[in-house]
């Protein structure tokens, strides 16, 4: 039974999750969707009312009902790296990798339907709600009257992107940014805002979920300090244990959205209340392991290593 | 409690089941997401543990709370017609809408996620397996020797599109194309291809599902015709009674992919077996009920119209 994990060549997370892997002597195949077709070669034959498939890479062949788990790291575009690319041949190509691979029955970190989903920020803080966590007041918003009346209604407020900086090279940074009262809001009517009631925080929180475990690390924060990505604090990232709520919260949270992983941020305020921020299905973990310690690779190695528990249909409603 | 239909401007079959809806005294909305922000307003609103939002539209306001059923229709990308469109904009603008219909309580006709996933045709015959259709003996490969062996094996076989023709104006037409033993598969090993086993068919079969609601049309073949959609034949479409296995796998089916709706295509043989060809999450139903006349648009308007039953939580897992 076979590991497969779907990333780009040059990733350092997946290598550390590689190792742990190799030292316990779990059989593994690295692909990037974006050498299928070319280095890799892949087959799916329904017949008699039966399935099976293959994917054979670098000389290594993984067969469909061989598969223990797959894990979507930070795959390429299929085809990306054909010697003559299309958005066509994308588009075939993701059909057959991953329509056999919906075919199979195995288990998923993340299964990309569920990724997809979890990836739209107002469903997480709705969520993030239903599973009992404490949510900051938050509105995503086009009417310029909206964002003024929130701002008039909360005072200290923060503006961010709902789904990332703008694409581009170099990237864009785009911290988080404290708004007040008096702020021009007519440029909301061209452009979606998400605000959100500002927090302030004597931390910042980010707890790796996996499967049923859990790590937490904090860093402390700098007074004024708004978004923890920017701005050196010269503050660590040190372990720190999950509250019994939280742990609870989270389970939650997993179950609803059907994720294996996940990377939730948290505010931790001046009570001491972790204020749910985001959840990240494809988060980090390499920097909060190399800073704290804690054993996440070798946790994901350990989910994607278990036998799946006799799955007869592929994963459907 | 109001039916939200999110569509593009130009969408006669959408027309159909608008008039239904009038007809039923139902309030819609119709809105293209090309249009947010714009001509649409949005606001949502995530607080004390609690979630509203709305949209406004040409001047109707549509709360979350009253939102009784969504259809994507064919909707245009998010913020398309801005008047500074860009990738970054759409994504912030499919965050905020998409976002917040997740978060609202309703059913939908498909959510986005079951028909993402529908769509990956191997996986339809996996599905369709397991919910015991009959499937034509199918391979999908980019080993030249597996396709080769697979038209030894199987004598007379069809070649077709996973993903559908190639994107461009004007869209090419790919019919399904028989090819036999002889035929030079090298060209496999640069972009996937599937081959299915031959049917010899007397009709085509469209049978449209809409919850629990079925209607079936046939149309009988010339002998030797490959693909239905191409080459007069003057015969037209018919409505026909769905067998009682057929029923049964129908509802298997729409069950276990999650789809509220799907257009499936079936070939009939000499004996009058139904093989199931493929299941289109958004397959039409305009050109099948204006010539059978089965009130296809209207059983829509029906399950659109339903109240939820008193659902809590949106939909995840």
């Amino acid at each position: 039974m076979t590991v497969l994990i779907l990333t780009a060549e040059q990733d350092v997370t997946a290598d550390m999750v590689v190792a742990r892997l190799h030292e316990r002597g779990v059989p593994m195949v690295r692909l990037d969707p974006a050498d299928v077709p070319g280095k890799a070669v892949l087959s799916a034959d329904y017949a008699h009312g039966d399935f099976d498939g293959y994917l054979s890479v670098n000389g290594h062949v993984l067969s469909m009902g061989g598969l223990r788990s797959v894990w979507v790291r930070r795959p390429g575009e299929p085809a990306a790296h054909a010697a003559e690319p299309s958005a066509w041949l994308t588009a075939e190509t993701r059909q057959a990798l991953f329509g056999m691979l919906y075919s199979a029955s195995t288990r998923w970190m993340n299964h990309p339907r569920r990724a997809e989903q979890a990836r739209h920020k107002p469903w997480q803080l709705r969520v993030a709600h239903n599973s009992k966590f404490a949510v900051p007041p938050t509105v995503i918003t086009t009417a310029p009257r909206v964002a003024e009346q929130f701002v008039r209604e909360h005072g200290e407020v923060v503006v961010k992107s709902a789904s990332g900086p703008p694409p581009g090279e170099p990237p864009a940074a785009l911290p988080t940014t404290l708004v007040g009262p008096g702020t021009d809001f007519s440029g909301v009517a061209a452009g979606p805002a998400l605000l959100q009631r500002y927090i302030p925080k004597r931390a910042d929180i980010r707890l790796t979920g996996i499967g049923t475990r859990m790590f937490a690390a904090r860093k402390a924060a700098e007074p004024g300090q708004v978004d923890g990505r920017f701005g050196e604090t010269g503050n660590g990232w040190e372990p720190t244990p999950v509250p019994h709520r939280i742990a609870r919260s989270v389970h939650d949270y997993l179950a609803f959205t059907g994720l294996a992983y996940a990377a939730f941020d948290f505010a931790e305020d001046e009570d001491g209340i972790w204020w749910f921020l985001e959840c990240n299905q494809g988060g980090q973990f390499g920097f909060i392991e190399l800073e704290t310690g804690q054993p996440i690779a070798d946790e994901v190695a350990v989910w994607l290593a278990q036998r799946s528990p006799g799955l007869r249909i592929p994963e459907g409603h």
